[in-house]
């Protein structure tokens, strides 16, 4: 029998990531993986979709450039050439994490991982021994089982990346950032599309000022907030709306982004803590079974690519690493790449308000900003807020709309972990022009003095 | 007579910030400008290139979209097109500075300042008293004594922002920023472009191995370097290569940014030291004038539109605010906005070395990122790099070059004032998947430990 240092089950961002860093010290590590190298994530999550993004985006520029002295004629989006871009940049990250797991000394083993018990984990007939075991199994779109959810036409985020052909029309049930991106995408290539939510705002991570801008930028998507989808038939999605009337929608094509699930079958002989939102783990990212560790959308702490990965180092830090290391939440930024773009990073207005924490804030409207202007023009629409601690001035939270968002968050990320205050942030030089620039003009808002 | 606090000379990046953070501190200030609001950054420089390089990168696009799914049956760049969205961009931008004078209570004068003395500046017959002199005069475009220099189609940066036409052939003389973006512009619009630059390398502040990269990546650009004009005809730019013989290149347009000079004219009964740079001030941007301030690429020490801000806040907060404030330049971070964009803040290698800073440093490819393959694709070339003191490991440098590069930079500013080491940026979240991980990536090749 083959035995290891680790074993790692899973090879989205977060099990690749762990698998990784614990090769690069030199570990012994089994990498197990049921399906592609990269999990959700490579194959049908953030990377194929920004790829898909982008040729809307693309295309949007190409249909909209004459008044930038741009002229196209008889401008088409072809999706398959798209689809085949895509398919191509998910290959060839796909083999990047083969490289970087053959670089790193990880082996790596295809199959349906089965628990054995907390140190044995079986691949067909091979029966695999692990010091310690890091799960990271992710998590599945979740469809309700609602009448009609089962139909050809009702599809998740996976199956509709595999799309031929541009949809007529599309119902999207579920306003959060996977029903918000492919709402921007397909209304972007000319489907007529829907958003039904149940809540009373889409993007629940979101400020509610961002959200509803969101949804006004999103000028050729048309939301319904609080209704509740009562039944899918072949050709119309039926709801109760805010009101309680009934209604319907026509569509062609009908998307289920409602949430994710935990995946956590299969796991019982390992005796595993497991609440509603998956594997219990403390602040290490430890299980109550002292050799397992949980990482990534399977602990449901939070459900983003990039949480898994930073969990990934937390948990082989803790467990090989030199120090204790915990898993902070508070500067994990997000990012909705639709068009346009979001981004944010802390906590909101009303999450202070929750939490009980005094907070002030400034938001700054996007079109007083150079580059910003030269790009969009004066008649665009994005916001800037920052929110810090009302007596000590310390940043806890900046939340973007518009252009570059998500490459302009990562900053607010520091400066939170480095506990900066807006007084800090004033002396910082951002460049010109930049739409950057609008965090130093809501840091001076917000305290004018020098 | 009006008295006032503050007079300030010059409304570019400098003088407007000086003018509104002094007005926002309850100051009565007079501003003086001589031109229109927002100096050449507004008017002729940063902005005006952004909106420009904007619709050639939306024409390129558009030219290059089928890969991604976009066709267009014909695609054209229409010149006046594009100049009437950048003066669209720069009018709205004026207006937007009067604006903010307004808000503030700034008081604005139009015309050619006249210094009296260090606390009288006359405008017309009006002389105008303050306590306190800020002088933001900027600087000018550079033209050598050459043979020819004068002739009609030799232009400065000033000159070639209102061209109608495409111009079939274009010599850029000085391959700095200003003639990198210009170049990079004018070969995306379908001109013939040479520069010839004097250096052995192009972009001086650039890291030389991302400088090579850039040179490579402008691949319909001809480089000539090492080379010294000797004489401009209406016909060609002749010059003597690096091994000393005899060359020319035709040129139906010749651009000239060889440099800038400080704008220290009439300022002689002032009685301010002058030094190659521009006039000469501490770090606290006090010149050896008590009451007179110099600011932005008059005083020579940084030339950056975002600079002059800073030192504009600076010289106002060593005037009127609660604190000594000293002019820190380890931060400031520079961009390219070509296609591609580059950027940088802090040291490069070869400074560091200059400077006997003991360094450690490592370069990651961008195709190794999944936004950066999902955009540009596996054939598209890009770099980052981080470099950090060899001991403590704070971060002293990065350097970008790729896509969002501009809008990236800001974090590393952020990571430097902070003072932050290569392990706290690896624990930072940086949003997947972004361009910005990559900064990531580099620390954590320069430190696999966790």
């Amino acid at each position: 029998m083959s035995t290891y240092d680790l074993i790692v089950v899973g090879s989205g961002p977060g099990g690749y990531v762990a698998a990784e860093r614990a090769g690069a010290l030199g570990k012994k590590v089994l990498l197990i993986e049921r399906g592609y190298l990269g999990g959700v994530c490579t194959n049908w999550g953030c990377i194929p979709t920004k790829s898909l993004l982008n040729s809307a985006k693309l295309y949007h520029h190409s249909l909209d450039g004459a008044k930038h002295g741009v002229q196209a004629a008889s401008v088409t989006f072809n999706l398959p050439d798209a689809m085949t871009w895509k398919n191509d940049t998910v290959k060839t990250l796909r083999s990047g994490i083969e490289f970087l797991m053959k670089a790193n000394k990880v082996e790596t083993v295809f199959g349906e991982a089965e628990f054995v018990d907390p140190h044995h984990v079986k691949v067909g007939d091979t029966v695999y021994e692990g010091s310690y075991l890091v799960v990271a199994t992710g998590s599945s779109a979740f469809v309700p089982p609602l009448p009609g959810a089962k139909l050809e036409h009702v599809l998740t985020s996976n199956e509709i990346l595999d799309l031929e052909e541009v949809p007529e029309s599309l119902v999207i049930i579920g306003g959060g950032v996977i029903g918000v991106e492919f709402a921007s995408f397909f209304s972007m290539i000319g489907t007529k599309v829907t958003v039904i939510e149940m809540m009373d705002e889409i993007l629940p991570m979101m400020d509610a000022e961002f959200a509803k801008l969101m949804r006004r930028e999103l000028k050729e998507v048309d939301f319904h907030l609080g209704c509740k989808v009562e039944e899918i038939t072949k050709e119309a999605v039926f709801y109760t709306d805010a009101k309680g009337n009934k209604q319907s929608t026509e569509a062609s094509l009908v998307l289920m982004s409602v949430g994710r699930r935990p995946n956590t079958q299969g796991m019982e002989k390992l005796g595993l803590d497991i609440d509603r939102r998956g594997l219990v783990v403390n602040d290490r990212l430890q299980t109550n079974v002292a050799n397992i560790w949980a990482i990534g959308d399977v602990n449901g702490r939070s459900l983003l690519a990039h949480s898994a990965s930073r969990m990934a180092e937390v948990a082989i830090c803790n467990i090989f690493g030199s120090k204790e290391m915990r898993m902070r939440y508070n500067a994990i930024p997000w990012a909705v790449y639709g068009n346009p773009e979001a981004a944010g990073c802390g906590i909101t207005e009303k999450e202070a308000k929750e939490q009980g924490i005094p907070v002030k804030s400034e938001t700054v409207q996007m079109r007083s900003n150079g580059r910003f202007l030269a790009e969009q023009g004066k008649r665009a629409s994005g916001l800037v807020k920052v929110i810090c601690h009302q007596e000590s001035g310390a940043i806890l939270g900046v939340h973007l709309l518009g252009p570059y968002s998500s490459e302009i968050i990562w900053g607010a990320s520091a400066l939170i972990e480095a506990e900066m205050r807006v007084q800090d942030v004033k002396e910082i030089v951002f460049p010109h022009p930049s739409v950057s620039e609008l965090i130093k003009d809501a840091c001076f808002a917000l305290d004018h003095s020098l």
